[in-house]
């Protein structure tokens, strides 16, 4: 252990510049001329595996970008773990709102800023970090492993979800573990015992044939910015609430536990989210309170509208088609396809009658469950108090990762969600940053999780 | 008469390359990269007027682009006509549904292509040929002339006023004639008894102080353009009704004659209409005819949304801020200021409590009613009666020229609105185009108009 702790200190700066190095990939998976940086940012964590003693690392080709897989599987009767992470990331506009570049990793009173370096390519090295650490110490794992690392996580990961439907023997294994979570503060270790799914959409909705001018035809022509607003207004009300006919029908009753945890807000939350937003109030269903509004509640989400001039100045355009990518996040057991097929009914009956509207279902995930006492999550909560000096909570984290409904669908195994993100990290954001001592506690804490679990 | 007829004809082909040259300029008023071109499109106009044989001939420096002026004056006793046309053009986004690039004149099936074609190059060329035909024919105009054209119609037009507002000797007349406006249809010529005004203003939502993951913070994080679609919903309902207290008070009662014309609709134009955009069915209010909702009502529209991520593919942000492009258009006594303080107060009780929201007046103009029985308006009249053959129709445009009032107001003039644009012009859309049949027309018709002023 000491042998361990040694090591992982002696080689934290190696550490940081290998996550340097795949950091400045810019692999953001939903821009098509990015392709070929999200093809090397694969390779890059072929590099990684191999350079650790993995076996059968490869980067296997998909209808999008490669899933990268290897293995080390000689510790006879022991368990076989399955480390999920992704190496793609998310777009970085608006760019004019970062403080250094945003493929420059930048280290800032003891934080690495860059797209990507908590989500997920901080969190993904360390977990690499951590095998290796083991392997050079001890010349073996603990347990047996297997790595599937993919690079479509921010774009609906439908290849990974095609492989494990296609190879759920290659994937065979005891527990899964996502390390793409986050803890409550850096002195409050947590594992999710939660999380919500997610439907992804478009709503395109169409008028005229073409752009008109708003002197000649504004008063008889159909103006989809004005429908779009039309259905949003009518889907999401001003207190929160979804009006989704049959959307809340199937919403599983929280436990009496999880309604105090929310009620009391123990750790304060609320007001800390509250703050970090810089928002006097807080939005949402004034009847839930906030920490069951963004862990166990459904959301209605506007991310964008596109359609007509939003140019400097002025243009009395009415678009011929206006375009609004609306997500929900769904808790478990409401089902995305039958959340969308509820949502598309919705949209519809919402729109006004002079524009036709086509729905899309861009992606979806399910959300997931945890059971908290099986072996792999107590192994992993044993880590946690074991460098973190305290028991961790359990969260119902609010975002989706639909890998992880997978893997507990497919693979029937208990997936260990442990992340070492924090609240303030600006995911999605500009300024995306990773805490670099959470970075190494990580490190250390999925190494002990290792040597737990065997 | 015929010796200009014959001087017209000769002279079309030229007339034409002129007007093809003027277009190449891309003088987009409201983008700062075209600056340079917006001031070209100036010196263009003054070569004009210096051929011609106007004097006084200059590009006026103004806070924001020229004012061009030139005069001719040598009519004693005879009335003055102050000519304005302006010499800037619309953005050309989205560029991508050009059939031919947007500032390279190309002439396909008797008609010319090019952004500002029509709007308002085009109708400013035929008056600079009118007056060069005329000179060239007789060596002198029969009535005096004032011109002033200028660079910021598409951009609140406040250099105008400004210089209008301060300037109202040297631009003392008996009439004013404005060639931008349209008639409904090749045969049918027109002259433009009342044109709406205008507010252009700009919603700007603020919710949390940076952009948001929604699977973190769904579900107490204010959404901004969720906020706008509760806006603008509240303030125009699925009907066209506008919600806005007190702004429909003021409006001018209808004469009956109106009111016939609207309701009788002979030139079936709200059928061309529909047919034109590919609709179903017309927007708006179901209790006014559509006539009068395009031309006497006022209208409410949404241009653009800003904010949040709308490229390719799957963003779950919520953005700190969205911006809405919002205008209303006015019908004569509805005053823009007046109105514009009506729709910020709307706005503001309409927005959301856990929203900060900024209204901005981005420009307005007033709207206007042209006396029929006026010695100018007859003279033009006849000048189209003589061209086209038959009596013009009189009626109310939808859009806005604030000039044409701000004419009325301070010149204390009758201004005429002879325009020689069509219907399927695409003004302010993709491939705008000019029938070159009424460019030669138009040529004509303001010739004979001078004459007849005379």
């Amino acid at each position: 252990m000491a042998e361990l702790d040694a090591y992982i200190t002696k080689n934290e700066e190696r550490f940081l510049e290998d996550l340097k190095g795949w950091l400045r990939i810019p692999s953001i998976s939903t821009l098509p001329e990015h392709t070929s940086d999200v093809q090397q940012a694969a390779e890059f964590a072929v590099g990684q595996l191999k350079s650790i003693g993995f076996e059968q690392v490869e980067a296997i080709a998909t209808q999008g970008h490669p899933l990268v897989y290897g293995e080390w599987l000689k510790a006879p009767g022991k368990p076989t773990l399955l480390v999920y992470g992704h190496y793609d990331v998310q777009p970085v506009d608006p760019v004019e709102l970062w403080d250094t570049p945003p493929f420059e990793p930048t280290v800032r009173s003891g934080n690495i800023y860059c797209r990507g370096a908590c989500d997920d390519k901080g969190q993904t090295m360390l977990v690499f970090k951590a095998l290796e650490s083991l392997m050079a110490v001890d010349g073996k794992l603990p347990v047996n492993v297997k790595v599937l690392i993919e690079g479509e996580e921010e774009a609906g990961g439908e290849s990974i979800e095609h492989y494990v439907r296609t190879m759920p023997e290659r994937l065979g294994c005891d527990a899964a573990f996502i390390c793409d979570t986050h803890m409550p503060g850096p002195e409050t270790p947590a594992l999710i015992s939660g999380l919500r799914g997610i439907i992804y959409t478009e709503v395109e909705v169409h008028g005229a044939r073409r752009d008109l001018h708003s002197g000649t035809y504004g008063g008889i022509a159909p103006n989809p910015l004005h429908a779009l607003a039309i259905i949003i207004s009518k889907l999401k009300d001003e207190q929160g609430h979804i009006h989704i006919p049959g959307l809340y029908n199937k919403l599983r009753p929280a436990a009496q536990v999880e309604k105090d945890f929310w009620q009391n807000d123990p750790l304060n939350f609320a007001e800390n989210l509250r703050e970090e937003m810089g928002v006097e109030q807080l939005a949402g269903e004034p009847e839930h309170p906030p920490l069951e509004r963004i862990s166990a509640r459904p959301t209605f989400e506007v991310h964008g509208i596109a359609g007509g001039f939003t140019g400097e100045g002025a243009k009395t355009v009415i678009p011929a088609q206006a375009t609004a990518k609306i997500s929900l996040r769904l808790p478990p057991d409401l089902k995305s396809q039958e959340c969308f097929t509820l949502f598309e009914k919705a949209v519809q009956e919402a729109a006004p009658e002079d524009v036709k509207v086509i729905v899309r279902n861009v992606h979806g995930g399910e959300g997931l469950v945890v059971e908290l006492d099986n072996p792999a999550i107590v192994a992993a909560a044993t880590a946690l108090k074991e460098v973190y000096g305290k028991e961790p909570v359990y969260l119902r984290e609010g975002g989706s990762i639909p890998v992880a409904a997978l893997f507990n669908e497919i693979l029937n195994v208990p997936v260990v969600l442990m992340g070492f993100g924090l609240p303030d990290d600006n995911l999605h954001a500009p300024n995306e940053k990773y805490s670099l001592s959470q970075f190494y506690k990580g490190i250390r804490t999925v190494a002990r999780f290792l040597q737990n679990l065997a």
